[in-house]
């Protein structure tokens, strides 16, 4: 099965945390990244609206650093799943939060281009799980990263149960 | 003079150059984050809109990324200018792109808050710029950054001139 009919972790995750503006696919004003396993690797598509630039030509960095952002807890979602003997889909997608992102943008991102976000499992924790991503525009690999994620600790989630709004709706 | 009456480095980038999605004065759909210097740190103040958020209570980890990166960005533009003898908006503020963004996200921020970006300068070079910075929501330190910001690419500063738009306006 090619990563495009495979399914997005980010479609697992509970419906309280499905609100993410970078992932959430019931945050209809955000970004609604998609990410799916391939072999060893995950995958994410995203096309940056013609506004995201940092300088004309050029795809704003903020955005690169989200999107790594995202791709790399949906990463460590997939890895925790695999760890459970679970595929994707085969039950919720465990929710990670960022503890640590760093980003080296290893060359200007062209505008005009469909990003290509690609991830690897570094080390796996129940406590901690790192990753490493790298965002590709054209064929070339334009950013490098490396992200802690954590599991969402119960605090967060004992706040995010009682503020659920229950979609952030398009205006 | 205090920070909030100062002039914002943002509002001196030249005009080619102040399209970023984070930052731009001529980026409409943007955050237009506007940073200033407060004596040997830098300031920025920034309220989150409701659909910024990780998971329902919580401020999206990707937008605190991208005004850390821009805050960076305008804390070595700064630097820059004092280095020249140059007060902010006595000159261009100079336009400064990421090589590194590195981010602790030490505690989850809480929405609901103006968000308070402060910034210091690390090391300057004419090569390169490092600066720490971290945000502050609710008087608690919730991410911290080390930033490296190298002058804009002569490439860089040559595509944007010829792809230059007007101005990003609402739609």
């Amino acid at each position: 099965m090619s990563a495009d009919q495979a399914q997005a972790l980010q479609d697992w995750y509970p419906d309280d945390f499905s609100h993410c503006f970078g992932c959430g696919r019931l945050n209809a004003h955000g970004h609604q990244l998609k990410t799916r396993v391939e072999g060893e690797e995950t995958v994410s598509l995203f096309r940056p609206s013609p506004e995201h630039m940092a300088v004309p030509g050029f795809v704003y960095g903020g955005l690169l650093a989200s999107l790594l952002d995202c791709h790399g807890m949906a990463t460590a979602s997939a890895a925790a799943l695999r760890e459970a003997g679970h595929s994707v889909g085969e039950a919720p997608s465990p929710r990670y939060v960022t503890a640590m992102l760093h980003v080296d943008f290893v060359r200007p991102t062209p505008v005009g281009h469909v990003l290509e976000i690609r991830g690897r499992l570094e080390e796996f924790t129940s406590r901690k799980v790192k990753v490493s991503a790298w965002i590709m525009a054209d064929g070339e690999t334009t950013a490098r990263a490396s992200i802690v994620a954590v599991p969402m600790p119960e605090k967060m989630r004992e706040r995010s149960h009682a503020e659920r709004p229950p979609v952030i709706a398009p205006t």
